[in-house]
């Protein structure tokens, strides 16, 4: 399929026009940033991983009836997916302590939250993506207190989705983060699940060992990256051909 | 653990006295049953194998905060539960027509419905467990309009979870069945999931093959159930040290 133009340029991801309007195809890189992108690196076959990964999720709450941005995968390393307008938040669901969290309260990492915990995050990497009440979103117009509702609705749904597809294969799901974005059909709105899910949005641990199998692995140098998120993709078997040399072996 | 006087014994298992007021024992017999125990056999190893996934199951839940009976695993039979009071329902979550449904409304197994559908039949073997509209349930007394509200988010709940736990080991959850009890803290009443959650209780396919892995295989002849459930606990690492052949080679 023919790319159009490069419209934007992130972390970790490029967006480039798609086939049709209100398309876009979605590149995974090889880029690795943390801490708002003071730390960098290549990780060698992370961005197919990831775009395998997300296919594999964004499909799997399609089924159960959670809307998102992902139509197709197009090949190794891209996919379609439906143009939104991005809610300007990171939305974070907790279910144990962990990162910011528990270096902000002085909770020990791993410490089981009372219940799912949801957080936000203004969307500025310049700011830093800065952790907002609520209110703040409202009364700066970033999204309606109905929006904000079925925000919280919808990372629920992903919440138990997830926790489920996870505990199937032994892995704990600590936390996640997801972007919401609303899609326009006449004089409707609806939010859909947008961005991604992959290891670098969500923190995974193997529930016997505890071993990290996400993100950390890079941001605290624990270990291979593609490695740990090569475990999570053979565990849910989402490299039934290749094998985990593929995603190593490519190029592009 | 000192079993107390037996309590009830039902088609597929049997309910003791538990150690402390307010438990129970429940033991999981190898008796399957269908059409109304129409249709009976002995099948080897399906109670050990349900118990350790209702266990399996519940556990899960109860780590994404769904209430439930399960207390703890007693042995390779029996389960420590909750005293609940059984709401006289099944509670019965439909994401693809299957079974009855298929048969009443002309609906081909398999084919995925508008959105997940709840529906409730009357607990009474005698009757057959007929199908009753919510209107039923109210009128008569069986639950109220709050409890009911509060039953088909639960439901909801259960469902998004066990769709993505089967989803993450290649299995498809075609419907599942629960019961639903109260108990009692004071003047508090809360709604919590009982009796079990196993291969008994829910339709589930492979999602490559079709293949059903299920109480179907039992229901219609189609091989062997305890090698069908077996394969279930394997994908979800529910029988690490024992393999399958534990099932199987198990007398009490
Ligand atoms: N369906 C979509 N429509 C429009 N923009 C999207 C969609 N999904 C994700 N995005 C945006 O694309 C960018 C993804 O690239 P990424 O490398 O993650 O960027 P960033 O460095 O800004 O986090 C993000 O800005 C994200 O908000
Ligand atoms: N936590 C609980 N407290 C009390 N009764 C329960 C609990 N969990 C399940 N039960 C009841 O125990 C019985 C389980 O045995 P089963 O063999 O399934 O019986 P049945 O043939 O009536 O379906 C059911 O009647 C079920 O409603
Ligand atoms: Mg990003
Ligand atoms: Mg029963």
């Amino acid at each position: 399929m023919a790319r159009g133009k490069k419209i934007y340029e992130g972390k970790a991801k490029t967006l480039y026009e798609g086939p049709e309007p209100g398309t876009l195809i979605q590149y995974f890189k090889d880029d690795a940033t943390a801490f708002n992108a003071e730390k960098k690196a290549i990780v060698d076959g992370k961005g197919v991983l990831n775009n395998r990964l997300s296919e594999f999720f964004m499909e799997g709450l399609n089924s159960i009836g959670v809307p998102n941005h992902f139509i197709k995968r197009l090949n190794m390393r891209e996919q379609l997916i439906r143009q939104c307008e991005i809610v300007p938040l990171e939305v974070i669901v907790r279910n144990y302590a962990a990162g910011s969290m528990s270096k902000r309260l002085g909770i020990e990492e791993g410490t089981q939250l009372p219940r799912p915990i949801i957080e936000f995050s203004y969307k500025d990497d310049d700011l830093g993506d800065p952790l907002v009440p609520e209110e703040y979103i409202i009364a700066f117009g970033w999204a309606s207190q109905q929006e904000m509702d079925d925000i919280v609705a919808l990372a629920l749904r992903v919440n138990d989705y997830l926790s489920g597809v996870m505990y199937g294969v032994g892995i704990k799901l600590i936390d996640f983060k997801i972007e919401i974005g609303r899609v326009f059909e006449g004089d409707f709105m609806r939010l859909i699940v947008a961005d991604e899910i992959s290891p670098d949005s969500c923190r995974l641990w193997d529930i016997e060992s505890g071993q990290k199998l996400d993100k950390d692995v890079f941001r605290r140098d624990l270990g291979n990256l593609t490695d740990a998120y090569t475990e999570v993709a053979r565990r849910l078997g989402v490299l039934p051909t290749n094998g985990p040399a593929a995603a190593n072996s490519v190029i592009n």
